[in-house]
């Protein structure tokens, strides 16, 4: 399998973290976000809007998407499970990997921010405001729903899945941008274990073959 | 069952589709997004994020996020499917579901717009740019998807499913909005499929007892 990935695209991190959590093999295919080289012809071919992750598989199948791909992961090696099979269960991880899927990150991403200061004019300093706003909202709602659903040392018990899949990148930005996290202690809590799992260290940003300092 | 929703937010109108879609028997409690009624502390309760859609079920439990909520449907009342099962079509229906949920809606929602226009003084000219900038993107790549993947008379076969609770609110906002939808013709086309449906007609946004028109 080839991993069309950024070191730090916050949706190519997550599925790094899905494919190290189920020990599966790939190799990591880099494609500069900075330089916009998901715009190719090539790139847009694989990924018709244009962006990252695609996961393209033993068969040449290709994927976006980074909770569809983790719920294909699920489905052609199902363990360890990333999602879990209890409906209840399952709808609770979803509820929160979806509130930074659809809540958090896609108002945060390069694309909009790029657009922000090149198209409307924002300077750096509302910029940033825009930034720190949609985390604060995303990650208040994130740390009550996670005291309210976690079922153990992790979110769905005793493994790390796909809410941690989601909010470790998340966080990861939040704090590269700035943002205050101390009002979020279950959250931080969650990371640091996260963070002493070999997946998650095999998976970070600083860890990749196209890896930038800032 | 209870369906917290406003006739016209998107996110609340895909589950209509997909309760309807259930033969589902639910009450709707409207939330007046216009009027912040969803920032009330017990709506905030109900829902962290202070957010619609949440649905809360038989035994009281509650359940945000659109498509974590659909999902949720298709364990407890696994007929007619939403969501594939095999992992293949699954993925792709997935996938089209999420390009609108994740990379076209967020940038498009009331809270949004507002931010637009109350924090970052933004006009009424740049802000239609930015919504048609996004519904563009994400529309063209949907249609491509869609023709790509589709398997039949709807995406995945012979039945409406969670590929259709996304697209048609998408392109109800879209052209509510003024955006050109011509260059997307199979979108247009699995939309009239769509409208035609009784449980697509029954969740519309005009047939809902909270309606306004504009």
């Amino acid at each position: 399998m080839q991993l069309y990935s950024f070191f730090n695209s916050s949706t190519s991190y997550r599925v790094r973290i899905a494919l190290a959590l189920k020990g599966l093999d790939y190799q990591v295919v880099p494609v500069n976000l900075r330089q916009g080289e998901q715009l190719r012809p090539a790139d847009r071919q694989r990924n018709p809007l244009g962006a990252l992750p695609t996961l393209v598989d033993a068969d040449g199948r290709r994927f976006s998407q980074s909770l569809a791909i983790i719920d294909y992961l699920d489905a052609v090696q199902p363990e360890p499970r990333l999602i879990p099979l209890d409906p209840l269960h399952r709808a609770q991880a979803l509820e929160l990997a979806l509130l930074v899927a659809c809540d958090i990150h896609p108002l945060n991403n390069v694309r909009v921010l790029k657009y922000l200061t090149q198209v409307l004019g924002i300077d750096a300093e509302d910029r940033q405001r825009w930034y720190a706003h949609w985390v604060a909202e995303g990650l208040a709602a994130a740390e009550t729903l996670l005291n309210r659903h976690r079922r153990g040392a992790f979110f769905a018990g005793t493994a790390a899945g796909i809410v941690e899949c989601c909010l470790v990148p998340q966080l990861a930005n939040a704090r590269r941008m700035g943002c205050v996290l101390a009002p979020y202690p279950a959250l931080l809590e969650l990371e640091g274990r996260c963070l002493a799992l070999e997946a998650f260290q095999r998976a970070s940003p600083e860890r990749q073959p196209d890896y930038l300092p800032d």
